[in-house]
């Protein structure tokens, strides 16, 4: 079938930057932002591994971890069953079906419908606000993407932690004003945080992203690296940022 | 009698930029660090409030306060009794002594010390390293100042809270790799994260400190503050650094 027909009413088509892939988006649901994008960046995926992404939306990280690392496959889950049917449309539109997977489903029940231990990397863009913060969106698909609605935090990191394989690597993009409940769970659930990145706008600007790794059963030690700039200046990113797009 | 006879033999006087104030230091035993003034820039203290610092050493943190804000009194307290007496010596050479209080004693008994719910806000700079972090130095006097040899960072924080009034505030100045157990101990002892700063060489390293203020009761929300550079180029401090010593 020609790969334009993959596309429906109002759907749009865009280009990734990596391998010729392409992605498909609904402009009045949800796109995917840079968080997802720097995400695949810092996540850490070795030849031959497996790969879940919790709440995959357009299914943007298994995408870009396929064109970006040489695992062995990349299973996206999305509880949203329109965004989930536009992931798996942009899977056969760049022909990954072999190796990406998009599966309808719900965050907490992962470990039930894929097993215990049966994963080597988790990663996941996860909602970041819970009813304590802002006003929840009134468009459904955007409040499900962007409020823990569905699902909590601790949901998440718990089927994280349970459909990883001992010393399994999960790697999280959230909001820094959570840290702290971030790191509480992460224990918690013997998600060890190994690894962390801030990211800001601007030089002189407070972090609005943070970028977590944890390692399953590791030793309390973290590293936190340099901190990523988004703008040289208003409109310019910094050549890390373009470094990570793929320009 | 004369101010200069406080000194004893190998110690020096330094200038700290505030007020006239100048600190006596023993150069092969401990002088105080960046981490001191920078934990002195970062902690708040309101007019009227009393202050502990858990581990004062040569008193930096106490005097450095006195200058900076109003609070009502400063009490540092130091285990090893040449520090604590050369600390009390640059209370009276500053003529510090109604406001500025040294103590000698244990860190592990600061809450029998003082009694619970005695302190506005508490501030520390303590050792970082543990048994298992990098060689202890032969020198004794600068090894208790570095390895948690006396305490550890559970007696700091759980002390710490002790003689905090409930939203009372806590300060303390810690390396970056030790962040999960910093948060674990104050989530613990009900010191909840509220505001964080890292501060890195430069703009491209990794962040080698990390200031942290706890809220006794606190509710969870962390801030997190622009990063802290410290050297635009070799041997050229940043703006914000000539601030925060008082240039």
């Amino acid at each position: 079938m020609n790969r334009e027909e993959l596309l429906k009413p109002e759907e749009r088509l865009d280009d990734l930057q990596r391998n010729g892939y392409k992605i498909i988006q609904h402009p009045s649901k949800f796109c995917f932002g840079m968080d997802a994008v720097l995400l695949s960046g810092f996540a850490n995926v070795k030849p031959g591994e497996s790969v879940l992404d919790l709440g995959t939306g357009t299914g943007i990280i298994p995408i870009l971890l396929e064109a970006k690392t040489k695992g062995k496959k990349y299973v996206g889950l999305e509880i949203q069953e329109e965004s989930a049917d536009m992931a798996t449309r942009s899977v056969q539109y760049n022909n990954l079906e072999e190796k990406v997977q998009i599966v309808h489903g719900d965050i907490k029940e992962a470990s039930a419908l894929f097993g215990k231990a049966s994963f080597d990397v988790v990663t996941t863009n996860p909602p970041y606000m819970n009813d304590q913060h802002g006003i929840k969106n009134p468009n459904l698909p955007k409040a499900i993407a962007r409020h823990e609605i569905l699902c909590s935090l601790e949901d998440v990191i718990r089927e994280a932690s349970f459909v990883l394989r001992e010393n399994g690597r999960f790697y999280m993009v959230h909001r820094p004003f959570r840290l702290v409940e971030i790191i509480t769970w992460m224990t918690k659930y013997h998600l060890e945080p190994k690894r962390m990145q801030f990211v800001a706008p601007y030089v002189n600007k407070e972090p609005n992203m943070v970028l977590i790794e944890g390692l399953k059963g590791g030793r309390s030690r973290i590293k936190v690296e340099p901190i990523l700039i988004v703008h040289k200046e208003p409109n310019v990113y910094t050549d890390e940022i373009y470094k990570i797009y793929g320009y």
